[in-house]
């Protein structure tokens, strides 16, 4: 047999699991702060539900399997399908606008490469119920919050906007037919990881003459929201939207991390407004995060029709950025105590004392057998604890408690029942 | 399409998830405070580690499948044997004893009944590397540790002690041979859940006579650990050790937790000696925890031999009791500040106010859209906010933001700067 876990998944020690959980942290603390409530629902949905219309890659990614009673089932490769399933599940009861968000596990059968697992974690944030700008804000605010909760700014990320629409509205500017405009996106998504001939075939593919392809690739030269409107000869609704959403952006204070970038789509066909991604400055790595708006995804999966605008923040990504730029967390062991004793004998007197101080909240590791000072000193010092207590049949006789702190070095004795009161730094 | 969950799974709204993370809380920080390291592995593992020999239950309600290059995986029933496997893959760097615990979701298909889903979340506590009972005493007092802090005492409910040993011990003594004891075993743990005549045909099937099942039932009548000595003829080593927990339990403290109980035994095979289980009082539900050593198992699967101590504790049943008892946890959100704006002119400077609250940690729910007072007012009152500020065209001319204590019903207007500095209770 062997030990390894199953490929492309992680095991996370004690040390990879501090990790996680500050960054965990962090997102939760971003969410809390800008008033969003955590949810979750099942990591195995119906497959029905995850495989959705549209062939995109995610659909041949997923786990699935059959139940005992042939109930076709899959390990989620995503949050938004289970995300719409509930809010249309209770439609009527819920009081929108929803401010959600979640850390779910998600799992996709892909090839492996540097930063793709087969699974990860994904913080999502969403806002359901609501088609003004202000949802995209509160989203961009939040990922960004979080971020910088984990010591990075601007100089070491930027997020890139996209318009689905604006992307529309310059093809259609082309001249050409709406009916191939979502392969165009899935294609256009994908061009910067692919060599440029592998992209004009994938467009020949889809029935474009090479000067049609042209005029599409050269859409990938518009730099700002001016150069779209002179392209369109004018403002329209969808320019006015990002120019609005920079400008909120603004009074947020997040303006320096904002730039409107065309190239931006996501692979997602159910994206239909604003789309977004965070990259690295250098673009060192893959999307930190993306998302956008998805008006049409709750009513397509036979729900309501209600504007949404959703993020997805991986895991992997922003550790490997946090290691390169050496802001990782501090991964070791904290404890305010460690408690140790002589001989069997002290056992008792040992446990007394552990018992006093975690009924005052502190965190306390005991020894579990007896052993010698120097060992046990040894340890302490290794496990991160502030304070060391080693007993012997002097300490238990007089019930005294003998306290060295770690850190500075000192060493004083308090009997035993002092301990419920004496302050520790 | 339907929108509820597969069957036996669990959709988590917000009220839902609170309640979960006030159980996850109680949870960690009782492992925190007794110096347990929190690990996790990946729910997906390999079909061969969790199909261990034995043919027990567990085994036939595991979720398996087939990855898309033909590895046989499977959803994780329990965590044990990942805990074991990752203990193994890197036995030569681990210091021990290690003091471990995790949170993970298990999967069962099995029949639903009352408290039994087909999947749940499940608090494990283990050392590994311990022989010595102080491993079972801090298992038991992290574990009660947590219930106390979730509100339940020794009124509410008790861990009950048995030992695989002096069964094993007991069982000897009536004249039986070793054999079919795992089998016994597994056929005593079920009887207080099937009618007798179906533990009496259990016992024939694995070969008993009349008079050897009448042996092995009458066992069922010993009450107390002076009884077992009586019916041995005397103290044993097993004895004594069950003795020994039960006084280094009272030297935590937690003595009238405690009981000895000849009846738990529990349904895994790999449990080697002292096994527990607790119960609410009124013994109205299935065990809340339940444990034990098990010092075979990494062997078994391959690695060094190490005696370990291990506790399951699923968010299920204790749920249910809390609930019973009226303790259940508050599930309503908590906000500090709720901002809503007039007009869409003022959404720039609500954004800002938001922005300063929130730059100062507090948790901060912003209007999406304009609003008028009353509607905003009502629903800051409902969302739990301890403060609401409204702002109008006036509030924006001047930089002034109203500040209502939503608690005590008072209101005053300060300048937007000073928020950077104010003091909220």
């Amino acid at each position: 047999m062997k030990f390894a876990p199953p490929r492309g998944m992680r095991d996370f020690y004690p040390e990879d699991l501090r990790r996680r959980n500050a960054l965990f942290d962090a997102w939760r603390n971003a969410a809390l702060k800008y008033g969003f409530e955590e949810y979750d629902a099942p990591v195995v949905e119906t497959e029905e539900l995850l495989i959705r219309k549209g062939g995109e890659e995610i659909v041949n990614q997923i786990y699935s399997f059959a139940d005992k009673s042939g109930r076709r089932l899959a390990l989620r490769p995503e949050m938004t399908p289970s995300l719409a399933r509930i809010v249309i599940d209770r439609q009527k009861m819920l009081t929108l606008p929803l401010k959600w968000f979640s850390i779910p596990q998600c799992f996709r059968y892909e090839r492996m490469t540097k930063g793709r697992k087969r699974e990860h974690y994904q913080w999502n944030l969403d806002i359901v119920g609501e088609e003004g700008l202000l949802a995209e804000v509160e989203v961009l605010g939040a990922a960004i919050t979080a971020l910088q909760s984990l010591g990075l700014t601007h100089q070491h990320f930027q997020v890139r906007i996209g318009s689905r629409a604006i992307l529309a509205d310059l093809y259609r500017s082309l001249g050409l037919t709406a009916d191939k405009f979502m392969a165009v996106c899935l294609v256009l998504d994908k061009m910067e990881k692919i060599p440029p001939e592998v992209t004009h075939q994938m467009l020949t593919d889809e029935g474009f003459s090479d000067a049609e392809i042209q005029k599409v690739l050269s859409l990938m030269s518009i730099k700002t929201i001016a150069d779209v409107e002179a392209q369109l000869g004018g403002a329209t609704e969808n320019t006015r939207d990002v120019n609005e959403l920079l400008a909120l952006m603004k009074a947020s204070g997040l303006a320096e991390y904002i730039v409107y970038d065309i190239s931006i789509i996501r692979g997602l066909s159910y994206y239909t407004g604003i789309v977004f991604e965070a990259f690295d400055t250098n673009r060192k790595f893959r999307a930190i995060f993306g998302g956008g708006r998805y008006d049409n995804l709750l009513s397509s999966l036979g729900g309501e029709s209600l504007p949404c605008v959703g993020l997805g923040f991986g895991d992997v990504v922003v550790q490997e950025l946090l290691a390169d730029l050496g802001k990782f967390q501090d991964d070791s062991q904290t404890l305010d105590f460690a408690v140790g004793f002589m001989t069997e004998n002290e056992r008792p007197f040992a446990i007394q004392t552990a018992t006093l101080l975690r009924n005052r909240d502190y965190q306390v590791s005991l020894s579990l057998k007896s052993e010698r000072a120097k060992k046990f000193f040894n340890q302490a010092n290794r496990s991160g604890a502030h304070y060391a207590i080693y007993l012997g049949p002097d300490e238990a006789a007089q019930q005294l408690v003998g306290i060295k702190d770690l850190r500075k070095g000192e060493q004083k004795h308090l009997p035993l029942n002092d301990l419920k009161n004496e302050t520790f730094a």
